[in-house]
């Protein structure tokens, strides 16, 4: 793994490196990790990584990585810059043979997607974004009784993403993320929409297997002086019926980072919580609620795949991107046809996923370049929703 | 105190009931149970009435009481019929000199709200309605820290009220509740609106003191069959530049009665629920979370009035009525000028308020008359908002 | 009923009228208040009583109570005084012929609580002892659970009874209830194990059908200056074999009234809680969590018998009086043989239980002597085990 | 690293090569993974070590490594093998001039512990014991606030360790966890008590900065045929005064790992709960409860060095383990004099703690053999309490 972005004081990088070592299948070799040298090298000392890989730019990384020989370079780029920065190094690497794996939202906006969705399919080569929430296994769960007619036909959808961290002007003490977050330039036409927004959108239609038809989207300024939008309310039409709500804020005073989603079907109901994410709620009015645990009663091979530890032992955030990282590390094993090596690479580390020895895509899924592009084309639909008034908006095609 | 419906198998007339003898200053002394001559004299018998104070029709009732001498007669009429009964004997009580409680709607349309309105400002009567949701002391503390500036400007609101309990064709089977409340004649011309997107207009304004200055409305039918709204998903724009989320839904399988509020504003937020109803959570970025719970940690006047144990013993929604009918009776009495029995009012039973002794109708209040019209033109408002393909509306004068 | 003790500023007073008024079969009719007669006069005339049903000692009512013909004079004496004047009041109501409810601790110790089970026996008068909290429909249902064997053999039970409220020398104050509940002459000789740690006994053995054989209790005073235990810490085993834990505190800083109790048997466990009343929790290694709730998927006759409203709208502790009064006065008619009026006793305000029209004394059960004098033997026992060292007991006979 | 025991199918193992791996300070570089050599085999290829690097026993692992040149051999050996086979590698180990890391308990009897003891003492080499529980940063919180005085002085702890696995006789069925745990000759002479007992033992000792005085044990095997304790009630005194009790269990059927602690002192209270292990409560009677959570307003060094991620993202159960791996390497480094790498050592991956870049020990603490015989001396006090028929028992020294 060769990694741009990701200097020791940017929160998603560490993320991702520790994401991508929990299962011992990755290991970082090399990395661009600041546009600043200085910081490029401080990292990759911190990071006990050899001088000679660690480079002062992406195109140098890519270049010089390029011409080492095979089973020295590194097998992939992981690129955890702000957003303005995801799509160059993602289509160089691609072009240059890398496989990707990249923070979200893939590029900075949906012209960009769709040039890197030609790319991935022109190379084949794979593509990975870390919309992260859906790798917990009560998700997969949830997505599994769902597809399975556990609930019936879906009717309502609530998802909410309600932060609570720039309530005030915090873009103007020059806090680093606030900064280039609520900065059009570097984080796209989209603030909150399209740094939570997305993940919600991207997890309502994961679990349900639905698609958004057409929305209808309000987005605030709350805080004077700010540029992006900081508080959105969206009603929802999905294919076949179901309606829905989805509401993301980054001024919900108080809130830390509460993704959650309900889903009402015929049969039943069921109710996630990010912040106490191993568990899911099944609702329904003659049974009563029943309480899903991950290691005790989930019944999927999704959820069983992407638990680590038995019942009662806490797993998070952190998981989540290993899930998409092992998942990554599989899909890539097993394209290169060496089934043998599957079952070590689950076995050697999670006695949970033993079982599974066998790659499956549906149970070890991840995100790709269509979610990238779907997550653009939401937020193009907001946007021209929401700049006519708040109208009700076919969702980009 | 004469009721009107309320025949023993009726879920809301024992409500009323037990509300109203909770606090021991209200009597049932007559009642026109039902329209069934014989269900009206059996509900008479199991509740101890004098034969002869068990009336036919409502008509009756008032007309014959009226005929009684003052301190003999009923003082109030108390309505617990369907919604279409709303009108027509409340009506009939205040040109008679009746005060009046009833159970919400006020009307079955906006007209008939119009109309009742200038009847209690023409007779200068007491009219009460049930909109019992905000007579929880947590309700009350909401509001009391909302209108002290406790979390500053309200930027953003969202309230839902979910139930499943007719996640299917319910009214086919002949359940008495479900037969009437999908039926639009007996009704009205919103169903789930109606019954329950009422409580949380009225919560959300009540809580926030700010009224609603356009919405717009998704309404569904999702069971087959219904003939009224089952389900909606709205956006709110507030005065002042609020904006909310309200939704409601009798379809969300497996949802109990789960009204609840979230308010955030620029200093921090307050949410509620219904089903947790001692409880009030008052979150902030920087400070964390504090839980507000009665009898405990709670400040305001409206708190302390509203709570009849000390901390540590749940009270629930029988509380709410009684609250409401002791209000209206502290208020009776001040108005005849009985200061005296004020603080006998509530010593006799509830030590916590018994230091309360002076009426103070900000602290010892109850919805009215325009409570009840507002809920009507609500209700207009969505439906006409809805009507036109869930557009924005301006709410309704 | 009439009433000895219970005056404007007493808490439990209040308690009981409102639960003895919530069903609408029981009228307050006369009262000793307290043993200032002003006192009692001027609650008399908050709680609207003719002047001459207000006696100025219980002695007095007792006596002209008597003299009244039937049919006027009060049915049964309800005492809520302070723990020392509960035997002499009841003794002399019940050798005068009338029946007794009494709040908790039946007497000040086992030896007039044998003497008061003897007078009953002898009588034959109904005698009620307001242990509450097993009136709670959830308790109801966790009791005929664990009867009919869901959860298999009885192994463990835990049983917590946490309050914060004499965290400091609140007595020193002249707090009223921290006054004489801290006073070995009016309280009897356990502090807190009399107050609430008989709850958790009561409760323990309540809902499990399981007698406590031998016990060990390490009983602290914490707060300097307090003249009883503030603090119990004890280990239980009961009849068959099973094991427990019952502890509870008065210095539990910041612990509202925080009953609660955990059973485990070899099929399965059952949790509930004081401040969730309507919520019930089955346990399960296999099949997960389930939430069992008033008025959803609760089976029993007896959590139906003792809920009053359809799911979701939230009882409470006022209810827990008002069942046991209900249950009373059912038992009271049909030692009558008034079967024909038992149906009216619920149904006139309780659709819930309009149902179980046949008096069914296992349904609409309440304490009796046998859990008073059951207590006080629970307090000796305690307190030669604390005394002797905190030592193995045998529960006392 | 190099590891003892940790074959594919061991729980702990992989816990502790993630948690090894999870901050990038630790390579594994060797390991003897199980006494049957084919077994051992494969897990290091499956974890893509060198074949000469994976040995065949602990014995051949310490004396080839030793061999090694520095800097290429293992600096230190991690044991994760059933509780007998901790004692022989660990002194072996130390014996020849390499750390030690080794899973709970550090032997089999408190005999060995003092040796070990010994050892450490006489070789001056760093042992740390994973008694992961108190790494949470919520543990570290709640020592702070006691330590500083925030709930004055401890009057109660609670501390409870239910789990319900072993609820039949699970290790009839040859499932392996359960076969050797309830083997007094692999695991010692206490069985739950063993297990799980002394994480509680050593909670509640850590959080209160207090050592258990004397204890009283009751101890049950309640499942027919097993061999070792699976349920315990003890009473406990601490020095000073506080009281409090513990219990753990295997039986209690449906309860995950629900290790819990509260404390109440006499300014206010905390509790935490493993299960929502990011969650700390402060409890307090005059200003009700409020919710500390990592990276809202958590106060303490200890908590912010223990955090990696930002608020709302949750972390678990592998994150106790990292941080004792990598509060182990800041140790081994500091002692190396190189503390120009401590700030690299954390700064590499989390920026949370990057503030804390000098090393102090009481910040970046971890368990010792001191932690290590205390939990052993507690087995001893427990065993002996219990076999006496439950009896006070002062703490073994």
């Amino acid at each position: 793994m060769g990694m741009v972005g990701g200097s020791l004081e940017a929160f998603i990088g560490a993320v991702h490196r520790r994401g991508a070592m929990l299962d011992g299948e990755i290991e970082l070799v090399c990395g661009a990790f600041s546009s600043d040298p200085g910081k490029s090298k401080a990292t990759g000392e911190a990071l006990y990584l050899p001088a000679d890989r660690v480079y002062g730019s992406y195109e140098a990384m890519i270049e010089r990585e390029k011409a080492l020989p095979e089973g020295q370079r590194m097998d992939f780029v992981t690129i955890v810059t702000p957003n303005f920065m995801h799509f160059p190094p993602a289509r160089m690497a691609l072009r240059n043979g890398f496989h990707v794996v990249s923070d979200k939202p893939a590029t900075l906006n949906s012209e960009e997607a769709r040039e890197l969705k030609k790319i991935v399919e022109k190379t084949g080569l794979i593509y990975v974004l870390t919309h992260n929430y859906t790798a917990y296994p009560m998700v997969k769960e949830m997505k599994y009784l769902i597809k399975t007619g556990d609930i019936g036909d879906i009717r309502k959808v609530i998802v909410e993403y309600p932060q609570g961290w720039l309530f005030d002007l915090l873009e103007a003490t020059g806090q680093k993320q606030a900064d280039w977050r609520t900065d059009p330039v570097r984080n796209g036409a989209a603030g909150g929409v399209g740094d939570i927004g997305t993940h919600a959108e991207n997890l309502a239609e994961y679990v349900t297997g639905l698609k958004i038809k057409e929305l209808l989207a309000d987005l605030t300024i709350f805080v004077p002086g700010r540029r992006l939008d900081d508080d959105a309310n969206m009603l929802l039409r999905f294919e076949g019926g179901a309606k829905g709500i989805l509401h993301d804020s980054q001024i919900a005073h108080g809130e830390e980072n509460d993704l959650n989603i309900r889903v009402y079907g015929s049969k039943g109901g069921l109710k996630w919580r990010q912040l106490d994410p191993n568990t899911l709620v099944r609702t329904d009015q003659v049974k009563g609620q029943t309480i899903i645990r991950t290691g005790v009663n989930a019944k999927s091979p999704g959820a069983a795949a992407h638990t680590r530890q038995p019942a009662g032992h806490p797993e998070g955030y952190v998981e989540t991107f290993a899930s998409i990282y092992r998942n990554f590390a599989m899909a890539l094993r097993a394209r290169m046809n060496d089934k043998a090596a599957l079952g070590a690479a689950t076995g050697g580390l999670g006695q949970e996923n033993a079982s599974g020895t066998a790659y499956d895509s549906e149970v070890y899924d991840f995100p790709t370049i269509d979610d990238g592009l779907r997550g653009m084309l939401f937020i193009d639909t907001v946007l021209e929703s929401s700049g006519n008034g708040a109208v009700w908006t076919k969702f980009k095609q």
